[in-house]
């Protein structure tokens, strides 16, 4: 059916290789949608709607990095229209999530700062679902037996109100992203995305004519735009130990989120383009590169760290807190400053691995 | 005149090596403390005073660890009533010198952390040679072209006012401690300890009877004591960059300092007397082990970044600061408490280094 619009002179492997990868995510994303509808109209806490709410992320931004990455091989206008819608969707639902897994990361390392054993929180699951799993855990074992109460009798009064500062202030800003993902959910904005992707799903709009590219020279390209980011990186510095540059201009004026972070966090979403496209080539059931993995998850975790550092930096300028609280946050900036150059460690480790293994 | 004290059956090789040694560094002791004297009678802020106190501690430090290392072949009660009055006043004259670094350790990481260059400061100086120095300093090289005043407007207010506070803090234990290295210097106890060594510059009392164990038996034991102390250490922890170990506590009720820094403390003064006693084998001139070397260079920026975390931490618990303070003085506990944990993996390598070589 897609190669339909393909000029028959062209390439129709590459067009069917790359229609069916696009089917398959398009078809990945209306069940996930279907899974979330009929647990109650929208994401409503339970286990399964958190997953069906992750697939839909998952599926829109594959399909949005094809979309990107194979653009030449696509019918330009629709292919250019959806991106946005996508990226919108994705990010509207991922919000949710980010808070939630922020607040987790935090109270953990505040935990850790205090020397007390942190309860694992239930990351994924919505506010309300968190709190019921919580009340009604069982005492696990030795290792998760401290329960929040006892913990907090163990912090300081600083890293206890930090702690329940963060708390609020994430707490609020994950239900309000809950509401906004729950309104987008119900929007025409989304019925549209949804409608395309349905398209999709049986139709991929490949582009008319012939495309001036096939489909490994469009991945290799992707690759090229990878490495060439990776080699602007500060890998050598990244690579000594304790070079302690994550947290250079920690206490400058400025309050905006540190800028050296910013080239770490495009590599971040290179290298998931970058994996993408090899999915397209080889499948989604391919052997997983552990280099390209190990390699994303520190950047995964560089990118956590980092908006945990400015979570906790931003907390501390919340009006009239106590100095111990104000401290207890300061510690907590710099030690997730510290995860964010641990995490550039790790991530030049994993590349610089291959990168011998090969050469 | 060193030997007549020992039986003649015994080791008269160890006991005049010994006696060289001690004799060497009471030499010292005394010629440093004439300088002192000449320069006004005790430290007066130029720079040959301070090289002349440091000197003085140098000698002390080395006289104290050698009694203590060689005991079997020294007068007992003579070498059990000198030790502690040595420590006293290397004690007393080092606290000045450790808070005047103490603080520019602290500013230093202050300006990095604002993203501003440091103007070195003379850390050795007095308070009164440090203002007379800075105010007369020209411009020097683009890295150094900054002044304090120009620094503390890139700063923010919070960093300004913690590195305000610690400079009052710190200035204030400085001039109290040069006070106390005056009093003590003036004071009859410090004119015993001085008649000690200026007796020992003559005449060593060697131990009158036979000495059950000589001069490399004695070293090998010191030697002994660093490396099962070094065994103790964690590490294998140390050894993994990025553990974020020495936080651990970090927000801790406890205000005492690390209880996990004590080892780490007392292999450097192992490590201190293992290398005096190779003084006393080799004699001073001898080739420097730059493996103990970096080593105890480590251990010492272990100790100095513990006791600036410690110092910071302290400055928040003074009252009525300003939340902004506060948090300047927590993300600078946090760096120095990472320069501790940096510290830990250079002794680890270090350590290692030469093992691998070795064995």
């Amino acid at each position: 059916m897609a190669q339909q619009h393909l000029d028959p002179a062209a390439s129709p492997v590459a067009g069917s290789t790359l229609a069916a990868y696009l089917q398959a995510q398009a078809t990945e994303f209306l069940r996930a949608l279907r899974v979330q509808r009929e647990g109650g109209g929208a994401s409503n806490g339970t286990q399964e709607s958190v997953d069906a709410a992750r697939a839909l992320r998952r599926s829109a931004r594959r399909i949005s990095g094809t979309l990107h990455t194979f653009r030449p091989l696509l019918d330009a206008d629709w292919s250019e229209s959806m991106r946005p819608e996508l990226a919108w969707l994705s990010g509207t639902l991922a919000r949710e999530h980010a808070y939630a897994a922020r607040l987790e990361r935090l109270l953990n390392a505040l935990h850790r700062l205090s020397g007390t054993v942190a309860v694992p929180q239930q990351a994924t699951a919505s506010p309300a679902a968190a709190v019921a799993g919580r009340a009604g855990a069982e005492p696990a074992g030795p290792a998760q037996r401290a329960q929040p109460a006892t913990d907090r009798g163990n912090l300081t009064v600083g890293a206890a109100k930090a702690g329940a500062l963060l708390e609020r202030q994430l707490t609020l800003a994950r239900t309000r992203a809950h509401s906004a993902a729950l309104q987008a959910l119900g929007s025409s904005r989304f019925h549209a995305v949804a409608d395309s992707v349905a398209v999709l799903a049986s139709e991929v709009p490949l582009a008319p004519t012939a495309p001036p590219k096939k489909l490994t020279p469009l991945a290799a390209e992707a690759e090229c735009r990878l490495t060439d980011a990776v080699a602007a990186l500060p890998l050598m510095t990244a690579g000594h130990p304790y070079n302690a540059e994550a947290l250079v201009h920690g206490l400058s004026a400025d309050a905006a989120p540190h800028p050296q972070d910013a080239p770490w966090h495009q590599v971040r979403l290179l290298l998931r383009l970058h994996r993408y496209a090899l999915e397209v080539l080889h499948g989604e059931g391919g052997t997983v590169d552990m280099r390209l993995h190990n390699a994303g998850q520190a950047l995964n975790r560089h990118r956590d760290a980092a908006e945990a550092a400015t979570a906790a930096s931003a907390a501390a300028r919340t009006p009239r807190i106590a100095p111990a609280t104000a401290y207890a946050l300061g510690v907590l900036h710099a030690d997730q400053r510290h995860e964010v150059e641990a995490a550039r460690f790790a991530f030049q480790r994993a590349w610089s691995r291959e990168a011998v293994g090969t050469g």
